[in-house]
């Protein structure tokens, strides 16, 4: 009984280790891989190995960064004295295709979670705690997830910050757009009816 | 607004070109492997420009091969003197894996499909011919699929050895093991009643 070449294997190894990628998928992208033109192929191969090498963390806010200093952050001057802490660098993307936030971010790159082993230590809080003061920042806005561990975060956070005398928002939790009541879980439509706002006629 | 650095949109641009990765998909690969370990970045792009440039077709079957001659090919004089014409290098896997078969393969990489484009001259038919006269072949199994464009290439296939005088065969097709009639297409219940078997008490 044979099976496929070994550096085939290897590929089909390599690929299986990405998530949401299970064995079938990676054979399928193996021999995708070996079918299609060389180059296609050498571009995915030389495109990993770029952005993990010319990617870095913004000295600044931690989110992606090809300098020293993230676009974001390099218009800082002209951006408004807001920061918004985030989990992860692609929350940042996910609000700046709303275009309706001109402040600054702060990515934790993860959240405060006892299972996972992450205490305070592990996430650029200090990094924050003397840019809310270096920066002169007028509003801090908590942007982790709704889930237990993003509130452990936001509930670690408003302690944290509360000497600092700075303004602390949360951003609000309530029905996603286009959702139906029938539809949504308990804990959200509680959340929604708490934080219901006067409308005018 | 900004979005991504531009090696990083690169890598999810080539990722989404890889089959059934759509772009949220690939994006969360490419976060991965922006955060994972150099080394496991690095192997993975190894990995496909090794598959890639050691990997190629068997000179007699069109199966995978890392030297001129596939193993299975290699140990050809072993081997039954039947060859089974699959359609792809992982139906020559499938077969293997059953442990069932002790012939060889020929693989077409392909099938007879007007849509597609491909024809009689895309496929390797006449290293077919050649490799049932000189291996004093005495069975051809025809495994292609059992779609239309499947059964069209076994139909062209027949035609094509008929003047060769050799025995050929057809995979047999009828419900899948584990299956139960209720829930089975019409087209494969047909097949199944017509290919029946006469058991002994």
């Amino acid at each position: 009984m044979y099976g496929y070449p070994k550096l085939l294997e290897k590929l089909i190894e390599e690929l299986s280790k990405l998530p949401t990628i299970g064995p079938k998928s990676a054979e399928r992208m193996a021999l995708y891989l070996l079918r299609t033109d060389a180059q296609q192929a050498k571009s995915l191969a030389e495109a990993v190995v770029n952005a993990r090498e010319h990617t870095r963390k913004c000295k600044v806010c931690n989110y992606f960064a090809e300098d020293e200093i993230c676009p974001i952050c390099q218009e800082r001057p002209r951006r408004d004295k807001v920061i918004c802490v985030v989990e992860d660098p692609q929350d940042v993307i996910a609000i700046e295709r709303t275009g309706r936030f001109k402040g600054v971010y702060h990515v934790l790159w993860g959240k405060l979670s006892p299972l996972e082993g992450t205490g305070p230590d592990d996430l650029p809080l200090k990094k924050l705690l003397s840019r809310i003061q270096e920066e002169k920042i007028g509003e801090i806005i908590i942007a982790t997830s709704s889930g237990r561990e993003g509130e452990t975060t936001a509930q670690y956070l408003r302690q944290l910050l509360k000497p600092l005398n700075v303004k602390m928002t949360r951003i609000a939790r309530g029905m996603p757009m286009g959702s139906t009541i029938g539809y949504i879980d308990q804990a959200t439509i509680s959340e929604a009816l708490e934080g219901r706002r006067e409308v005018s006629a």
